[in-house]
């Protein structure tokens, strides 16, 4: 919720625990927005409601004292000059994974269809709020050169030409990409592994082919 | 199975799905050894039981033909040039994926004390048969540069000695790394990230840092 309020977004519902200090401690919360404000349907201070039955709505281990609800159309939109596009990835693990490697590096995440949803409890809580702060976009938005990261015979990693607009082109963990993707790609990577081994799973991949660019970034090649 | 095999491990038994061509498929199976052979208890042929067993014992989604069961001491153990050596990793997908990534990039991991049993469902999934091919050891076990990852504050990895033996240390996602442990690397190094941004996860972390050393090893600075 911290992470959703720093980022601007407000919660159109919040339901509080009632009882234990409960209403309180939602408030006392550093970085909440002051209850009602804009938020719709809570009349002024968030709805007060049974602790069972914000257990029974959670998919955490331990009970949460607030939940707060907010609108899809009010996550964050739009491209940035790196992106991870995403190819069929359906773990929600590793989509929130990404996302908060997204998160570390500055860069978007752009979704295909079949990719879990970022919102889902599982995906949400790998990304560690950066579902709010990470611009989304389709699979084709991103504009820049286009990327394959491939588990082997693409170019190494460290060689490619990486200037201007990237999007790194990640498929789904088995499959891999698709020729059809894989032909709209200007170019194909691997990153450099020991012979033999298995391949990196896709949120290592990704994660380690936005760390190249900001190791870059910081460091320009003479 | 195929990975504990090509590793060179046996199992000490194998539990084989009765009816439906339980026994055949799985006899058919590349790279599994000859059932028997050094099996220890299954009389020649692996033991057949009911498939229900077999799903009742396994934590998969969708119930097993075939569950081999290994001897814990029959894993490699070991160190190599370069390891992760994780304090208090806790979450076994993590511990199973930094396995995935030691294998990939054909460093060995050392374990504290209170970490995820890499042998555990969760772990060993994440590995995806890591477990079987790289070498384990305690935590203080490996020589080498211990070189503590630190979410900020420590030097640029890109811009860190990396010559010689080198053992990146890793902690706890919340608690990061006590300041006696601390105390005992000889170098901290931070991951370079956009300002604001929360940390990488540990199993990033610590595959990105593997990254950065075969990086290297391809392309040495001038």
């Amino acid at each position: 919720m911290e992470a959703a309020s720093s980022a601007g977004l407000e919660p159109v519902d919040l339901l509080v625990a009632a009882g234990s200090g409960g209403g309180e401690a939602a408030a006392a919360r550093p970085g909440l927005p002051a209850f009602g404000g804009r938020a719709a349907g809570s009349g002024g201070g968030g709805e007060t409601v049974a602790p069972e039955l914000l257990a029974e709505v959670s998919t955490l281990g331990h009970p949460p004292r607030v939940i707060a609800v907010y609108r899809r159309d009010d996550l964050p939109r739009g491209v940035r000059p790196h992106t991870l596009a995403l190819w069929h990835v359906a773990d929600p693990g590793n989509v929130g994974t990404l996302l908060r490697s997204a998160d570390a590096f500055g860069a978007g995440v752009a979704l295909s269809p079949g990719c879990a949803d970022p919102t889902g409890p599982k995906a949400l809580r790998a990304s560690m709020g950066a579902l709010f702060r990470v611009p989304l976009c389709g699979f084709d938005a991103p504009e820049g050169r286009r990327i394959a990261l491939v588990p082997r015979g693409g170019t190494p990693l460290p060689e490619l030409d990486l200037s201007g607009d990237v999007v790194f082109v990640l498929g789904a963990e088995r499959e891999g990409l698709p020729r059809d993707v894989l032909e709209r790609c200007d170019a194909r990577a691997s990153i450099p592994q020991s012979g033999g081994a298995e391949s990196l799973n896709v949120a290592m991949a990704g994660t380690v082919a936005l760390y190249e660019l900001a190791r870059r970034a910081q460091d320009p090649p003479a």
